[in-house]
């Protein structure tokens, strides 16, 4: 059968995991296209398959076939494509890894996402998303990721109280603040760290600024206050990662 | 006077100025926030102020006080601010430095602004946008470089034709690759330079990449499987700045 209506419940289930309460209730999020499906296949995390009726994508799973207005309906995109999924909130694990990177109150998503592809691409085991932060399912968050949310341990902390406990087992805590610290290019190689990023306009809180065991910031020219936050991470974390 | 209406001529004109075909008929383009406002003041190329009709903003140029919905009207936000000011296009010149970046595509315009950001930054000397470019003008180019584009030489124009002629004036061009190439870690400095990025998807045009005297890539796990454009510019101008 081809659902028709964006009245059917089914519909309007799916519907609902657009806003968070919902997602934080069903534990489910969506992902739109066929490249973020098929990352959440082979995570053996797709739920659910939404479909143009006469789209072609054969996966074992529980799959509904629409037509073009209910795919309007359920996308977040001004130009629907034909394949969503509902995909199973990702289970993440307390072992942290040697590398991490906390976001302290890192509020755009498009930044959220830029960042998860960046910290992948070098080599942070475990991100830490402290009160404040974009919910990683945000729909923006996942685009922008492109699919690499599925490949890296991300946890939601009260990092007030992980810090301490990450001290004890030797980390190194790196705080990041515009032009206070430490050049990025000098510093040496640490076992184990924890890279702390803070807010896009107002850098870490001050209470987490207290918490760190040094401060980088990245050389740059005098008529640039500062870089955006997804930017400024990368460049720190390809450098920690060399 | 305080302008009410949006049927006024004034203010339409001031509203045309959100399509490119007029940016270019009438050289003008629009930014919003005093923040930007200012910069353009600062640069000598701010040539109307656009008020909230209560709003103190005190600058020797021509200057309209409007009414909020004069505003939302000419604004490109959700949440129009209270200040817009129509801004002298930039004047750029042909001496264009020995750090050159060349953009070969690029339609995103966050990502555009991003890069521009980074290119003042890293110290870059001119930004080349070649055809099929996002406009430089668009709002959204103009907010994600946070008013950085009043302090770096921006230039149109055709790369296939300006490539050879840098080539004789003895820089060295360097093309970008997801994984093909030199790695950027282990290239050394030269003295006159040419970094090319490509677009979004597709990365640097074939004739563009014949033309490079070779490439670079970024080192990366193999789970990520690019970096966002406005990302791997900020580490490569970074990397190519020390």
């Amino acid at each position: 059968m081809v659902y028709e209506s964006i009245d059917n419940k089914k519909i309007k289930d799916i519907k609902k995991l657009t806003q968070k309460k919902y997602r934080d209730k069903f534990n489910l999020f969506i992902v739109e296209g066929e490249h973020l499906v098929l990352e959440a296949y082979k995570k053996g995390v797709l739920k659910q398959l939404i479909l143009e009726k006469d789209y072609i994508l054969p996966l074992d799973v529980d799959t509904l076939y629409v037509t073009n207005n209910v795919l309007s309906y359920l996308s977040s995109l001004d130009t629907p494509g034909k394949v969503i999924g509902v995909v199973e909130k990702l289970e993440n694990t307390n072992k942290l890894g040697d590398k991490i990177l906390m976001l302290d109150n890192v509020q755009d998503p498009g930044n959220l996402g830029t960042i998860i592809r960046s910290a992948v691409a070098f080599n942070i085991n475990t991100i830490v998303l402290g009160e404040g932060c974009v919910d990683l399912y945000n729909s923006k968050v996942i685009r922008a990721s492109q699919g690499l949310l599925f490949h890296i341990n991300i946890i939601e902390s009260n990092l007030l109280e992980l810090i301490p406990n990450l001290k004890e087992k030797e980390y190194t805590i790196i705080g990041t603040k515009v032009t206070f610290g430490k050049s990025l290019k000098s510093i040496d190689k640490f076992k184990k760290i924890c890279i702390i990023m803070g807010n896009e306009g107002n850098g870490m809180s001050e209470e987490i600024s207290e918490l760190t065991d040094f401060n980088v910031y990245i050389d740059m020219n005098k008529d640039c206050e500062s870089l955006n936050v997804g930017v400024a991470a990368s460049i720190i974390l390809y450098e920690l990662d060399k």
